[in-house]
Protein backbone atom coordinates (compact mmCIF):
# COMPACT_ATOMS: atom_id res chain seq x y z
CA UNK A 1 0.00 0.00 0.00
CA UNK A 2 1.66 3.28 -1.09
CA UNK A 3 0.76 7.05 -0.88
CA UNK A 4 1.71 9.82 -4.48
CA UNK A 5 1.31 13.15 -3.92
CA UNK A 6 1.15 15.60 -6.53
CA UNK A 7 0.48 18.76 -7.64
CA UNK A 8 -1.38 20.43 -10.35
CA UNK A 9 -1.55 23.52 -11.58
CA UNK A 10 -4.41 25.62 -13.51
CA UNK A 11 -4.45 29.14 -14.71
CA UNK A 12 -8.14 30.28 -14.10
CA UNK A 13 -9.69 33.79 -15.46
CA UNK A 14 -12.30 34.61 -13.13
CA UNK A 15 -16.04 34.96 -13.68
CA UNK A 16 -16.69 30.93 -12.56
CA UNK A 17 -14.00 29.26 -15.13
CA UNK A 18 -14.90 26.06 -14.91
CA UNK A 19 -12.23 23.57 -16.27
CA UNK A 20 -11.27 20.10 -17.47
CA UNK A 21 -9.13 17.71 -15.27
CA UNK A 22 -9.56 15.06 -16.51
CA UNK A 23 -6.66 14.57 -19.17
CA UNK A 24 -3.69 15.28 -16.14
CA UNK A 25 -5.37 13.12 -13.81
CA UNK A 26 -5.84 10.45 -15.36
CA UNK A 27 -1.99 10.72 -17.07
CA UNK A 28 -1.14 10.76 -13.04
CA UNK A 29 -3.01 7.50 -12.96
CA UNK A 30 -1.55 5.85 -15.84
CA UNK A 31 1.61 6.47 -14.54
CA UNK A 32 1.61 5.54 -11.33
CA UNK A 33 2.36 1.72 -9.94
CA UNK A 34 -0.97 1.69 -8.15
CA UNK A 35 -3.32 -0.87 -10.13
CA UNK A 36 -6.69 -0.75 -7.22
CA UNK A 37 -7.02 1.94 -5.19
CA UNK A 38 -8.10 5.34 -5.63
CA UNK A 39 -7.07 8.69 -6.75
CA UNK A 40 -8.54 11.90 -4.70
CA UNK A 41 -8.49 15.52 -5.73
CA UNK A 42 -8.43 18.24 -2.78
CA UNK A 43 -8.20 22.55 -3.26
CA UNK A 44 -6.34 24.46 -1.33
CA UNK A 45 -8.24 27.81 -1.00
CA UNK A 46 -11.92 28.47 0.03
CA UNK A 47 -13.24 30.04 -3.41
CA UNK A 48 -13.20 27.21 -5.38
CA UNK A 49 -14.39 23.42 -5.81
CA UNK A 50 -14.33 19.67 -7.47
CA UNK A 51 -17.06 18.54 -8.70
CA UNK A 52 -17.54 16.05 -11.94
CA UNK A 53 -19.75 16.51 -15.03
CA UNK A 54 -19.99 15.70 -18.72
CA UNK A 55 -17.70 18.23 -20.08
CA UNK A 56 -19.83 19.82 -22.98
CA UNK A 57 -20.63 23.68 -23.32
CA UNK A 58 -24.18 23.23 -22.77
CA UNK A 59 -24.13 21.40 -19.16
CA UNK A 60 -20.87 23.48 -18.23
CA UNK A 61 -23.48 26.58 -18.90
CA UNK A 62 -26.70 25.01 -17.30
CA UNK A 63 -24.03 24.50 -14.16
CA UNK A 64 -23.01 27.95 -13.57
CA UNK A 65 -26.38 29.13 -13.86
CA UNK A 66 -27.71 27.09 -11.18
CA UNK A 67 -24.82 27.65 -9.25
CA UNK A 68 -26.03 31.50 -9.90
CA UNK A 69 -28.98 30.82 -8.45
CA UNK A 70 -28.30 29.61 -5.62
CA UNK A 71 -25.46 32.41 -4.77
CA UNK A 72 -26.40 34.89 -7.20
CA UNK A 73 -23.33 37.32 -7.64
CA UNK A 74 -25.41 40.45 -7.44
CA UNK A 75 -26.82 40.70 -3.93
CA UNK A 76 -25.58 41.80 -0.77
CA UNK A 77 -22.72 39.61 0.77
CA UNK A 78 -21.72 40.48 4.40
CA UNK A 79 -18.17 38.92 3.92
CA UNK A 80 -17.48 42.19 1.18
CA UNK A 81 -17.79 44.45 4.55
CA UNK A 82 -14.50 42.44 5.81
CA UNK A 83 -12.59 42.57 2.87
CA UNK A 84 -13.77 45.07 0.32
CA UNK A 85 -12.72 42.23 -2.00
CA UNK A 86 -16.20 41.53 -3.59
CA UNK A 87 -15.71 37.58 -3.39
CA UNK A 88 -18.64 37.23 -0.88
CA UNK A 89 -20.91 34.81 -3.44
CA UNK A 90 -17.27 32.76 -4.51
CA UNK A 91 -17.05 31.51 -0.56
CA UNK A 92 -20.26 30.42 -0.57
CA UNK A 93 -20.43 28.31 -3.63
CA UNK A 94 -16.98 26.81 -2.99
CA UNK A 95 -18.91 25.95 0.44
CA UNK A 96 -21.65 24.74 -0.84
CA UNK A 97 -19.90 22.80 -3.26
CA UNK A 98 -16.56 21.32 -1.47
CA UNK A 99 -12.87 20.84 -2.16
CA UNK A 100 -12.77 17.45 -2.75
CA UNK A 101 -13.27 14.70 -4.58
CA UNK A 102 -12.82 11.02 -4.48
CA UNK A 103 -12.36 8.58 -7.78
CA UNK A 104 -11.73 4.43 -7.56
CA UNK A 105 -8.59 2.97 -9.46
CA UNK A 106 -9.23 -0.12 -10.77
CA UNK A 107 -7.23 -1.84 -13.59
CA UNK A 108 -4.66 0.68 -13.43
CA UNK A 109 -7.37 3.21 -14.46
CA UNK A 110 -9.67 5.43 -13.47
CA UNK A 111 -13.22 4.77 -12.79
CA UNK A 112 -14.97 7.32 -14.25
CA UNK A 113 -18.37 6.89 -16.00
CA UNK A 114 -17.95 7.11 -20.23
CA UNK A 115 -19.31 10.99 -20.07
CA UNK A 116 -17.89 12.30 -16.40
CA UNK A 117 -14.96 14.40 -16.18
CA UNK A 118 -13.05 16.04 -13.58
CA UNK A 119 -13.85 19.74 -13.15
CA UNK A 120 -12.06 22.50 -11.04
CA UNK A 121 -14.95 25.32 -10.52
CA UNK A 122 -13.35 28.53 -9.73
CA UNK A 123 -15.77 31.01 -8.34
CA UNK A 124 -13.36 33.87 -7.26
CA UNK A 125 -13.77 37.24 -8.96
CA UNK A 126 -10.01 37.36 -10.31
CA UNK A 127 -7.79 35.44 -12.32
CA UNK A 128 -6.13 33.00 -10.15
CA UNK A 129 -2.90 30.50 -10.02
CA UNK A 130 -4.73 27.15 -8.66
CA UNK A 131 -2.52 24.43 -7.07
CA UNK A 132 -4.92 21.26 -6.98
CA UNK A 133 -3.05 18.07 -4.54
CA UNK A 134 -3.65 14.76 -6.32
CA UNK A 135 -3.13 12.15 -3.81
CA UNK A 136 -2.96 8.23 -5.16
CA UNK A 137 -3.62 5.23 -2.65
CA UNK A 138 -3.20 1.96 -3.14
CA UNK A 139 -1.13 -1.45 -4.50
CA UNK B 1 -3.38 -2.45 5.13
CA UNK B 2 -5.77 -3.92 2.00
CA UNK B 3 -8.61 -3.04 -0.54
CA UNK B 4 -11.48 -4.87 -1.95
CA UNK B 5 -13.29 -3.62 -4.57
CA UNK B 6 -16.96 -4.50 -4.56
CA UNK B 7 -19.64 -3.94 -7.59
CA UNK B 8 -23.16 -2.85 -6.73
CA UNK B 9 -26.05 -2.72 -9.08
CA UNK B 10 -29.29 -1.08 -8.95
CA UNK B 11 -32.40 -0.74 -11.73
CA UNK B 12 -33.51 2.66 -11.31
CA UNK B 13 -36.81 4.01 -12.51
CA UNK B 14 -35.88 7.88 -14.15
CA UNK B 15 -37.63 10.91 -11.98
CA UNK B 16 -35.10 11.87 -9.28
CA UNK B 17 -35.56 7.52 -8.12
CA UNK B 18 -33.76 7.47 -4.69
CA UNK B 19 -32.75 4.03 -3.97
CA UNK B 20 -31.59 3.11 0.19
CA UNK B 21 -28.40 1.54 -0.45
CA UNK B 22 -27.43 0.68 3.14
CA UNK B 23 -28.13 -3.04 3.40
CA UNK B 24 -25.88 -4.23 0.34
CA UNK B 25 -23.13 -1.57 1.44
CA UNK B 26 -23.38 -2.75 5.25
CA UNK B 27 -23.82 -6.58 4.17
CA UNK B 28 -20.17 -6.09 2.56
CA UNK B 29 -18.57 -4.78 5.63
CA UNK B 30 -19.57 -7.31 7.48
CA UNK B 31 -18.22 -9.70 5.26
CA UNK B 32 -15.01 -8.41 5.04
CA UNK B 33 -11.79 -8.84 7.39
CA UNK B 34 -11.33 -5.00 7.84
CA UNK B 35 -11.87 -4.36 11.25
CA UNK B 36 -10.80 -0.36 10.80
CA UNK B 37 -10.42 1.37 7.66
CA UNK B 38 -13.47 3.00 5.75
CA UNK B 39 -15.66 2.62 2.71
CA UNK B 40 -16.26 4.50 0.04
CA UNK B 41 -18.80 4.26 -2.76
CA UNK B 42 -18.46 6.21 -6.44
CA UNK B 43 -21.04 6.35 -9.03
CA UNK B 44 -19.31 6.51 -12.43
CA UNK B 45 -21.52 8.34 -14.75
CA UNK B 46 -22.76 12.32 -14.64
CA UNK B 47 -26.88 12.11 -14.37
CA UNK B 48 -26.97 10.09 -10.51
CA UNK B 49 -25.33 11.04 -7.18
CA UNK B 50 -24.40 9.45 -3.24
CA UNK B 51 -25.29 11.20 0.14
CA UNK B 52 -27.07 9.96 3.48
CA UNK B 53 -30.39 10.38 4.71
CA UNK B 54 -32.86 9.61 6.95
CA UNK B 55 -34.79 6.61 4.71
CA UNK B 56 -38.18 8.02 5.57
CA UNK B 57 -41.08 9.20 2.96
CA UNK B 58 -41.42 12.30 4.59
CA UNK B 59 -37.65 13.17 4.15
CA UNK B 60 -36.94 11.71 0.58
CA UNK B 61 -40.39 13.77 -0.76
CA UNK B 62 -38.64 16.96 0.87
CA UNK B 63 -35.03 15.94 -0.75
CA UNK B 64 -36.76 15.83 -4.20
CA UNK B 65 -38.68 19.05 -3.95
CA UNK B 66 -35.71 20.67 -2.81
CA UNK B 67 -33.87 19.77 -5.73
CA UNK B 68 -36.17 20.53 -7.90
CA UNK B 69 -35.92 24.03 -6.95
CA UNK B 70 -32.06 24.15 -7.30
CA UNK B 71 -32.42 22.69 -10.44
CA UNK B 72 -35.73 22.74 -11.89
CA UNK B 73 -36.64 20.27 -14.49
CA UNK B 74 -39.53 22.30 -16.04
CA UNK B 75 -36.74 25.31 -17.65
CA UNK B 76 -34.66 25.73 -20.51
CA UNK B 77 -31.25 23.73 -20.53
CA UNK B 78 -28.52 24.39 -23.19
CA UNK B 79 -27.44 20.66 -22.42
CA UNK B 80 -30.63 19.56 -23.71
CA UNK B 81 -29.82 21.21 -27.79
CA UNK B 82 -26.82 18.82 -28.04
CA UNK B 83 -28.14 15.56 -27.42
CA UNK B 84 -31.94 15.99 -27.33
CA UNK B 85 -32.45 13.99 -24.35
CA UNK B 86 -33.90 15.98 -22.44
CA UNK B 87 -31.48 15.58 -19.15
CA UNK B 88 -29.72 18.39 -18.62
CA UNK B 89 -31.70 19.10 -15.14
CA UNK B 90 -29.87 15.84 -14.71
CA UNK B 91 -26.38 16.59 -15.09
CA UNK B 92 -26.82 19.82 -13.24
CA UNK B 93 -28.14 18.30 -10.04
CA UNK B 94 -25.62 15.04 -10.06
CA UNK B 95 -22.79 17.89 -10.46
CA UNK B 96 -24.01 19.98 -7.34
CA UNK B 97 -25.15 17.04 -5.06
CA UNK B 98 -21.93 15.09 -5.97
CA UNK B 99 -20.60 11.28 -7.24
CA UNK B 100 -18.88 10.03 -4.02
CA UNK B 101 -19.04 9.32 0.13
CA UNK B 102 -17.04 8.14 2.67
CA UNK B 103 -17.97 6.44 5.89
CA UNK B 104 -15.38 5.12 8.68
CA UNK B 105 -15.30 1.50 9.37
CA UNK B 106 -15.18 0.63 13.23
CA UNK B 107 -14.72 -2.22 15.18
CA UNK B 108 -16.30 -3.82 11.69
CA UNK B 109 -18.78 -1.59 11.64
CA UNK B 110 -20.47 1.37 9.14
CA UNK B 111 -20.29 3.88 11.58
CA UNK B 112 -23.24 5.52 10.02
CA UNK B 113 -25.39 7.11 12.91
CA UNK B 114 -29.04 5.60 13.78
CA UNK B 115 -31.19 6.88 11.13
CA UNK B 116 -28.52 8.11 8.52
CA UNK B 117 -28.91 5.79 5.35
CA UNK B 118 -26.70 5.83 1.99
CA UNK B 119 -28.76 6.76 -1.09
CA UNK B 120 -28.20 6.61 -4.87
CA UNK B 121 -29.89 9.39 -6.29
CA UNK B 122 -30.85 8.55 -10.05
CA UNK B 123 -31.72 11.87 -11.86
CA UNK B 124 -31.98 10.72 -15.51
CA UNK B 125 -35.40 10.57 -17.30
CA UNK B 126 -35.00 7.05 -18.22
CA UNK B 127 -34.45 3.72 -16.49
CA UNK B 128 -31.03 2.67 -15.71
CA UNK B 129 -28.72 0.07 -14.99
CA UNK B 130 -26.55 1.38 -12.42
CA UNK B 131 -23.27 0.06 -10.84
CA UNK B 132 -22.13 1.48 -7.93
CA UNK B 133 -18.14 1.19 -6.73
CA UNK B 134 -17.80 0.28 -3.05
CA UNK B 135 -14.19 0.11 -1.86
CA UNK B 136 -13.11 -1.32 1.54
CA UNK B 137 -9.58 -0.05 3.23
CA UNK B 138 -8.46 -0.80 6.26
CA UNK B 139 -6.87 -3.85 8.53
CA UNK C 1 0.78 2.43 6.56
CA UNK C 2 -1.75 3.04 9.27
CA UNK C 3 -5.07 3.68 10.51
CA UNK C 4 -5.79 5.26 13.49
CA UNK C 5 -9.50 7.10 14.34
CA UNK C 6 -10.50 9.77 16.74
CA UNK C 7 -13.15 11.05 18.24
CA UNK C 8 -13.97 14.75 18.30
CA UNK C 9 -17.21 16.55 20.46
CA UNK C 10 -18.86 19.35 20.00
CA UNK C 11 -21.93 21.15 21.84
CA UNK C 12 -23.78 22.86 19.39
CA UNK C 13 -26.86 25.62 20.03
CA UNK C 14 -29.10 24.30 17.01
CA UNK C 15 -30.39 26.85 14.84
CA UNK C 16 -27.41 26.48 12.10
CA UNK C 17 -25.04 26.30 14.38
CA UNK C 18 -21.22 26.57 12.17
CA UNK C 19 -18.57 26.10 14.38
CA UNK C 20 -14.76 25.73 13.62
CA UNK C 21 -13.12 22.39 14.06
CA UNK C 22 -9.93 23.73 12.25
CA UNK C 23 -7.91 23.76 15.47
CA UNK C 24 -8.90 20.33 17.24
CA UNK C 25 -8.29 18.27 14.08
CA UNK C 26 -4.88 19.89 12.80
CA UNK C 27 -3.56 19.36 16.23
CA UNK C 28 -4.25 15.85 15.99
CA UNK C 29 -2.59 15.84 12.65
CA UNK C 30 0.51 17.32 14.55
CA UNK C 31 0.35 14.50 17.05
CA UNK C 32 -0.06 11.97 14.15
CA UNK C 33 2.60 9.93 13.59
CA UNK C 34 1.47 9.96 9.74
CA UNK C 35 3.65 12.39 7.50
CA UNK C 36 2.32 12.09 4.48
CA UNK C 37 -1.43 11.02 3.60
CA UNK C 38 -4.64 12.21 4.26
CA UNK C 39 -6.98 12.99 7.06
CA UNK C 40 -11.18 12.28 6.55
CA UNK C 41 -14.30 13.63 9.15
CA UNK C 42 -17.60 12.38 9.01
CA UNK C 43 -20.47 12.81 11.06
CA UNK C 44 -22.46 10.20 12.12
CA UNK C 45 -25.94 11.55 12.05
CA UNK C 46 -28.60 12.90 9.25
CA UNK C 47 -29.45 16.36 10.52
CA UNK C 48 -25.23 17.97 10.22
CA UNK C 49 -23.04 17.98 7.36
CA UNK C 50 -18.86 19.22 6.99
CA UNK C 51 -17.32 21.69 4.24
CA UNK C 52 -14.10 24.55 4.55
CA UNK C 53 -15.07 28.25 3.91
CA UNK C 54 -12.96 30.81 5.45
CA UNK C 55 -14.39 31.06 9.26
CA UNK C 56 -15.20 34.95 9.05
CA UNK C 57 -18.59 35.80 10.70
CA UNK C 58 -19.73 37.64 7.49
CA UNK C 59 -19.00 34.58 5.45
CA UNK C 60 -20.62 32.27 7.64
CA UNK C 61 -23.43 34.57 7.78
CA UNK C 62 -23.68 34.53 4.15
CA UNK C 63 -23.62 30.74 3.92
CA UNK C 64 -26.24 30.20 6.43
CA UNK C 65 -28.56 32.56 4.23
CA UNK C 66 -27.65 30.98 1.10
CA UNK C 67 -28.89 27.50 2.56
CA UNK C 68 -32.08 28.80 3.86
CA UNK C 69 -32.82 29.87 0.75
CA UNK C 70 -32.19 26.48 -0.83
CA UNK C 71 -34.18 24.22 2.15
CA UNK C 72 -36.03 27.49 4.18
CA UNK C 73 -36.79 27.01 7.46
CA UNK C 74 -40.53 28.20 7.60
CA UNK C 75 -42.29 26.59 4.73
CA UNK C 76 -43.88 22.81 4.81
CA UNK C 77 -42.18 19.31 4.99
CA UNK C 78 -43.55 16.07 4.99
CA UNK C 79 -40.84 14.69 7.25
CA UNK C 80 -42.76 16.99 10.06
CA UNK C 81 -45.60 15.03 9.68
CA UNK C 82 -43.75 11.42 10.79
CA UNK C 83 -41.98 12.52 13.78
CA UNK C 84 -43.52 15.69 14.54
CA UNK C 85 -39.51 17.35 15.88
CA UNK C 86 -40.22 19.77 13.29
CA UNK C 87 -36.39 19.56 11.80
CA UNK C 88 -37.39 18.42 8.28
CA UNK C 89 -35.59 21.58 6.90
CA UNK C 90 -32.44 19.64 8.48
CA UNK C 91 -32.54 16.49 6.83
CA UNK C 92 -32.76 18.07 3.65
CA UNK C 93 -29.92 20.38 3.98
CA UNK C 94 -27.55 17.99 5.39
CA UNK C 95 -28.52 15.54 2.66
CA UNK C 96 -27.48 18.33 -0.31
CA UNK C 97 -24.04 19.56 1.61
CA UNK C 98 -22.75 15.83 2.87
CA UNK C 99 -21.25 14.18 5.86
CA UNK C 100 -17.66 13.81 5.22
CA UNK C 101 -14.64 15.99 4.55
CA UNK C 102 -11.09 14.51 2.96
CA UNK C 103 -7.45 16.84 3.18
CA UNK C 104 -4.38 15.69 2.48
CA UNK C 105 -1.28 15.49 5.12
CA UNK C 106 1.99 16.49 3.53
CA UNK C 107 4.73 16.88 4.89
CA UNK C 108 2.98 15.84 8.52
CA UNK C 109 0.46 19.41 8.17
CA UNK C 110 -2.88 19.50 7.13
CA UNK C 111 -3.06 20.96 3.45
CA UNK C 112 -5.39 23.78 3.92
CA UNK C 113 -5.34 26.72 1.93
CA UNK C 114 -4.38 29.99 3.84
CA UNK C 115 -7.99 31.12 5.16
CA UNK C 116 -9.89 27.68 4.37
CA UNK C 117 -11.47 26.28 8.03
CA UNK C 118 -12.89 23.27 8.31
CA UNK C 119 -16.65 23.85 9.60
CA UNK C 120 -19.48 21.91 11.76
CA UNK C 121 -22.64 22.67 10.21
CA UNK C 122 -25.67 21.75 12.66
CA UNK C 123 -28.96 22.05 10.82
CA UNK C 124 -31.10 20.54 14.12
CA UNK C 125 -33.30 22.71 15.57
CA UNK C 126 -32.31 21.94 19.36
CA UNK C 127 -28.83 21.89 21.02
CA UNK C 128 -27.12 18.23 20.10
CA UNK C 129 -23.99 16.73 21.52
CA UNK C 130 -22.28 15.63 18.32
CA UNK C 131 -19.47 13.43 17.80
CA UNK C 132 -17.32 13.99 15.10
CA UNK C 133 -15.19 10.81 13.61
CA UNK C 134 -11.57 12.04 12.69
CA UNK C 135 -9.46 9.14 10.18
CA UNK C 136 -5.82 9.74 9.56
CA UNK C 137 -3.81 7.05 7.38
CA UNK C 138 -0.88 7.34 5.54
CA UNK C 139 2.96 6.38 6.52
Amino acid sequence: MSVETHRLYAATTGGTDILNLTLPVTQLVEKSAVENGFITLFIPGSTAALTTIEFENGAIKDLREAINRIAPKDQYYAHNERWGDGNGFAHVRAALIGPSLYIPIIGSKTALGTWQQIVLLDFDNRPRERLILVQIFGQ
